[in-house]
This record gives structure tokens, sequence and C-alpha cells, in this order.
């Protein structure tokens, strides 16, 4: 078990084969076991596998390939509305149209779709997510025709690998854990921490095909820009409040 | 594997037995293995395990007693402190000061979150989310010393179980998954989904001590009720907003 979580790593290329109903339903079985708030389970996991609807995904998702390649697109949601309709048929009053419902919706979403990445990933599947759901939530929502009250959060891309990629590096475990408190770091800290990272054959490619002087301006200057960061913040912003979720305002 | 997620139930009594280090490693390294944007890791993982920080902890969490009873907690934050750090040290300008990154960082953490919670059930630990870490994400952010570009987002208790509860319900699959597009529900569906958990021999029992008509207005009179999100979604706005991740405004 353990050696799937330490084996993850994110497919980007697809073979066209179809998942199984059964093997599909055990995955998602998987994820409604995840811990939810209260046992309210609010989120809703939408299974996409229409050629048309996934090419408006794919439009959506930066015309990522692997949208259309793979087999099965999983857009999870966070999702009060299921409650609220409940809430209502019941005569109670919801009371879930502000901020900290949306992010509580939220995790309960976020934990089920990584239990569904685990235990796709368990049955020999790849995954990827796509962490352009929430730059283009508002197009998403009208592509699922997601009614208010929910929300977009992540997706994920569901099918079985073609291409064997290597784990990718991640930072040592002292530099992501901390002791007892947080405790701030110094700059040698930061550079011991980054050094693994920055030293990679990987790394030096990515520099010479970019033209910068190092790793950190590839992603402030290329990958996520403050610019993009501030478009997408509004847009994502004017999406959970149209969606219902700021009325706490 | 499949089964580990299949049977994961929180807990929420624990025996005061420690955790080696070997093992608390082994489950922290599967979150790190944990998909996260751009392979950035923008979160951080506090190991508290002092038992007079526990107590302040356990204060801050509604004085649940499992705070106090398991011999570690773990807060995870959306972290782009250290990231931030990085960025200028190498003369790159971070752009991160944004709501969309706060949400990107959150992600981060709650995936990595999700792994460490089923690599410890793998282990036999027990563990349970902390849906108390937004609601007072002020009060520990004092508590852990968390710097700007630092907020908590959950909290997990781990530990050995004292206890053995069953399998919680859940709604039935149909009632979370949606085929191709969001299909709303119909009052006939909503009643459909939730009949089972109405009527389980437990909702009976609550509704007695609560003196309620129905499920439904236990959560909106009781659990989670509108004043209560409206304050702290106030709460945690403007704590997302003093750690500086609000500047898009």
């Amino acid at each position: 078990m353990l050696q799937t979580l330490l084996n993850h790593k994110s497919i980007r290329k697809y073979k066209t084969n179809k998942i199984d109903d059964n093997t599909l339903n055990q995955i998602l079985e998987a994820g409604s076991r995840a811990s939810t708030t209260g046992n309210m389970q609010v989120y809703s996991i939408i299974v996409t596998k229409d050629n048309e609807i996934k090419n408006q995904l794919w439009e959506a998702h930066f015309k990522q390939d692997m949208v259309k390649q793979a087999p099965i697109i999983l857009t999870f949601c966070a999702d009060f509305n299921r409650f609220n309709k409940w809430c209502k048929l019941r005569n109670a009053n919801p009371g879930y149209d502000n901020f900290l419902s949306f992010y509580t919706a939220s995790i309960d979403a976020l934990l089920a779709a990584q239990n569904v990445a685990v235990a796709a990933e368990d049955f020999k599947l790849g995954v990827c997510y796509l962490g352009t759901t929430t730059y283009m939530a508002d197009k998403i929502k009208n592509i699922l025709d997601l009614p208010e009250n929910v929300v977009p959060v992540t997706t994920l891309v569901l099918g079985y690998p073609d291409e064997e990629p290597e784990l990718t590096d991640r930072l040592p475990l002292k530099g992501i854990i901390h002791y007892e408190k947080y405790n701030n770091y110094s700059d040698e800290q930061i550079n011991e921490i980054y050094a693994e990272k920055e030293d990679l054959e990987s790394t030096k490619e990515l520099l010479k095909i970019n033209q910068k002087e190092n790793l950190a301006q590839i992603f402030t200057d290329n990958r996520y820009t403050k610019k993009d960061n501030m478009l997408f913040s509004e847009m994502f912003l004017k999406h959970i409040e149209n969606q219902l979720f700021m009325n706490n305002k």
C-alpha cells in the first residue's frame, strides 16, 4: 500500500483503452469513504466519457492533449446544492451560502479526489491533476451545467498509462516538516533545501530552453506569473460569489 | 490497499502509546509524494508532540479530548513563505500574495494530508481530521508561530486507536456521482438519496436527544448554524488577508 503512495507519478500520456465499470465503481467507492466534514459529503464527482463534452473540457483545460486521450475525466466539485435541497425539503433553514462553507466543501472534494487517485493507481491506472480547474471554473461550470452552490475545485484525468516517467524530485522531507512549531527558514536553510532540485540535469536543461538565470525565475516569470495569478484570483473569487458562496460579505 | 481506503473510520479515542520515528517518517514521506501544483510543494506540516503546545491546540480545537490523548498532532498549512523566500534569494519576483495562490497551496496541503491519513491507517494507526482548524486559524497561527504567507487548513490527530467504531454510513454512490454533466436533483431523488441515512437507528436516537423533527434540522440548528458559519467566514477571510494572500483586491 505504502508503495502505491511512494511510487506516485503523474501520467500525461494515455492509451485509448476503456476502464470497465466495475473498476471505476470500486475507485469511486474508495473516494466516497474519505473523511468528510460532519459526514455531510458536500461534494460531487462528475464522470465524463463523452467525446464531445471531453473536447469542451480540453478547451477549458488549456488544450492539454491528455484530456482528449484519456477515457475518463473526473471533475471534483465543492457542492452544497444537494445538501441545501435536502434541508429545504425538511423544513430546515440552510446557512451555507458563505466562504467557510465553500472552503469546507472544497476540503471534502479534495480528500475524496486523493482517495480516488490512490485507488486508481492501486489498479495500475494513471492519473493527473489539472490545476487549470480553478482558473477556468466558470467555463467548466457552463460545460458541465453546474448549478448554484457548486464550484469545480480539481480534475483528475484517468486512464491506462502510455508512458513510464521517472519519479519526480521532491524537496528533502526536513524542508517541508516542522517540529513542535513553525521554524522559519534562514537563507542558508533555503539554499540547502533547494540545492538538489537546482542541481538536477532537467533543471539545467530548462534554464537553457528558457534562457533564465535560475529555476525560481522560471516559476515567477514563465509558469506562475503575478499577472496570471491576479487575473485568475479575480475570476475565481467572482465565480465563487456567483455560485452564492460569498453572502457573508 | 483498496481495503485500507474502504475501511476508513475516524478515531476519536487514543491509547497513550507513542509512535516511533521510523513509522512517522515513512508516513510523512508518503505525504510528500502526493501530487503538488507544478511540483512547488507549497505546504508545510507541523508535527506537535509537546504536551504544553498540545494543550494550547486542544483549547483552540474546541477542547476535543483526543487532541490531548493522541501522541501526535499534524497541522497542515498552505505555505508560500518558503517558496517566496527562495524566489527572493534568487532575484526572482514572486507574485503569490493572492487568493488563487492561497487556494493552490490549500490543494497541495490537503492532498498531502489525505496521503498521510491513508499511510497512517495502513500502519494500523488511527486518524481524525479537525474541521476546527479553519474556524480557529488565527489562534493556531499564534500557537504554532506561523509567519506571513502561511495558513493552517486542516489538522490530523494521529495515534493508536482505543476504540473500534463501526463504519460510518455514506450516501449511496449514485447520490454523489454524476455522469457526463451535472444532473440536478428532483425532490424525489433527494428523498431517495437521504432515505437510508434518515432511517438509521443512530439518527432516531439523535432526534430524541436533540428534540428535533428530522436530521436536516440537527445540521442547520445545532451542528453547522448560519450564525457560526457567518462568523467563521469573516474570521477566516480576515486571517487569509492578514497572512497576505488577498493582495489581488
